[in-house]
C-alpha cells in the first residue's frame, strides 16, 4: 500500500458549530472528498481537493471507489449527514471492504463520529429519548417491509421512544401511515408524535402533534419522525412551542 | 426574569475534538457550571466561574439548583458526558421545570447536543449500528427490573442491535449476568458483544467477543455493552483488532 488512507466522516445535522473538529480536521486533510451531492457540497473544499459526489442509491459504489483510490494512496473522505454509523456511509465502506480486494484490509481506515439527526431532534426538543429508545429506519429498499412492521411493534410492546428515519419519498409513500395505523393498535392515542424537519438548518420546522393526529403527509425526506411512550410530557415553552421530554424513571405497569 | 438562561450540555466522550464548537462556546458564556464531580472537572473553566460539582445520584437536586440560579439571573451551564439526552442531565432538568417553580418555565434553556458513548463506540469499531439499534440502561435505580428484560427480550426478538448503557456497578453487581443469560435464551451464541470502556479517553479498552464467552466482570461503571445481531460481522483489522458491522440490508427470515 502506498500511504492512502480512508476516513469515514459524519457532518453532523447541518450547522457548523455541530460538525465535531476531529472531522473538521479529517476534511481538511483530505485530497479527495466522496458522497452524496448535497453532503459534499456542505464541506468548503479547497481548490486542491478532488470532489466526487454521486447519488443517493450509489453508497457501494461510492464505498468502492473510496476504498480503491485510498488503496492508490490518496488521503480519502467520505462523508455522511449526521453520523456515518446511523444509516449512513459508514457500512456501506465496511460491507464492500469485506467483499473487496484483500489488499484493502491493510488501509489504515477511521470513522469519526458524527451529531446524528435523533440527537439533534432531541436536543432541539427538550429530552425525548429521556429513556430507553429505539432508531428505526422505515426505508423498505434494503429490508423486507415485514421486518420493519416486526420491529415497529416489538418497540412499541417494549414502551421504547422510537426515532424513525426515511418515513417516507416518493417512492415509499404509503409506509409511514401504515406505521402509524400500527402504532395506534399498540399505543395510547396521546402518545405525542414530532416530525422535525431539516435541524439546526435554515428551513428547520418542527410539529409538535400526538399519535391520534398525526398524518403522513406532514413528513416529507428530510424529516425524522419521533414516537414518544405513554410516559413522554409535553411542557408549554416561552415562545409558544412545546418542550418534550420523557421522564427517567417508568412505572412498573407492563 | 432577570436575564438569566440555563444551557444543558453534552460534553462528548472525553476527546476535546469529539467536543461540538457550540458546546464549547455555551461553556464560554457561562457564570456557573453545574455536574457530576467528574464531568465538570473535564471543563477547562475560567476564574470567574463558579463550578458547583455534585454527586452522581443528586440529579434532581442539581437541576433544581440550576433553574434557581437561572431564575436569579445567571448564565448557567449544567453539563454531562456524551449527549445530555442519553441518561444525561436534560431529562432531570424537564422533570424539575414541570415540578418546579411556574416562574421557571419563562426561562430561556436550550439544549446543546453531544457525541453520545453509542455513537463513539460504534465509529470506534467500525458500524455496529449500521442498521436498526436501541439504547437501553440497564440501571435498576429508575425503573423496575422486570421492566428492563421486558424491553431487553422485545428488542431481541426484533433483531435490534443494543447499546447497554450503566451495564453494572458495585450496587448493581448481578444484572449484567441476568442480562447475558437472557439474550441467549433469544439469540445466537455466535452474536458479537462488545465491551467499550472511556472510548476516545486514555485509558480506553476495546474488546470483542461472543455472546457464548461475554462474562459480566469484564465490564466495569465506566463500560458500554453492545450487543449485535445475528446479522453483525466481524473482520480482522491490521493492528490485529476487529472491525464491526451491522450490514444494512436484512433477509427475509424473520
Amino acid at each position: 500500500m502506498s500511504g492512502g488512507r480512508l476516513d469515514i466522516i459524519g457532518l453532523g445535522p447541518g450547522a457548523a458549530d455541530l460538525q465535531c473538529p476531529r472531522a473538521t480536521q479529517a476534511l481538511h486533510q483530505a485530497t479527495d472528498l466522496l458522497g452524496y451531492l448535497p453532503y459534499v457540497q456542505r464541506v468548503q473544499a479547497h481548490p486542491e481537493q478532488c470532489v466526487h459526489a454521486s447519488d443517493n442509491r450509489e453508497e457501494i459504489l461510492r464505498a468502492r471507489h473510496a476504498l480503491q483510490l485510498a488503496a492508490d494512496g490518496r488521503q480519502v473522505a467520505v462523508v455522511s449527514a449526521g453520523d456515518a454509523g446511523v444509516f449512513g456511509m459508514a457500512a456501506a465502506v465496511f460491507e464492500a471492504l469485506e467483499q473487496g480486494d484483500l489488499q484493502w484490509r491493510e488501509l489504515p481506515i477511521q470513522v469519526h463520529p458524527g451529531i446524528s439527526a435523533v440527537l439533534a431532534v432531541a436536543a432541539r426538543l427538550g429530552a425525548p429519548l429521556g429513556n430507553d429508545f429505539c432508531v428505526i429506519s422505515l426505508s423498505d429498499n434494503l429490508k423486507p417491509w415485514t421486518v420493519i412492521e416486526h420491529r415497529v411493534a416489538h418497540a412499541a410492546q417494549a414502551g421504547l421512544v422510537m426515532a424513525l428515519y426515511n418515513p417516507i419519498s416518493q417512492s415509499r409513500p404509503w409506509q409511514l401511515g401504515s406505521t402509524f395505523a400500527l402504532l395506534r393498535r399498540h399505543l395510547p392515542a396521546s402518545v405525542p408524535v414530532i416530525f422535525a424537519r431539516a435541524i439546526s438548518r435554515e428551513d428547520e420546522a418542527v410539529l409538535v402533534t400526538s399519535l391520534q393526529d398525526a398524518q403522513p403527509e406532514q413528513a416529507d425526506m428530510r424529516t425524522l419522525v419521533l414516537i414518544g411512550t405513554a410516559e413522554t410530557r409535553c411542557l408549554e415553552r416561552p415562545d409558544g412551542g412545546a418542550w418534550v421530554y420523557t421522564p427517567r424513571s417508568v412505572g412498573g405497569g407492563l
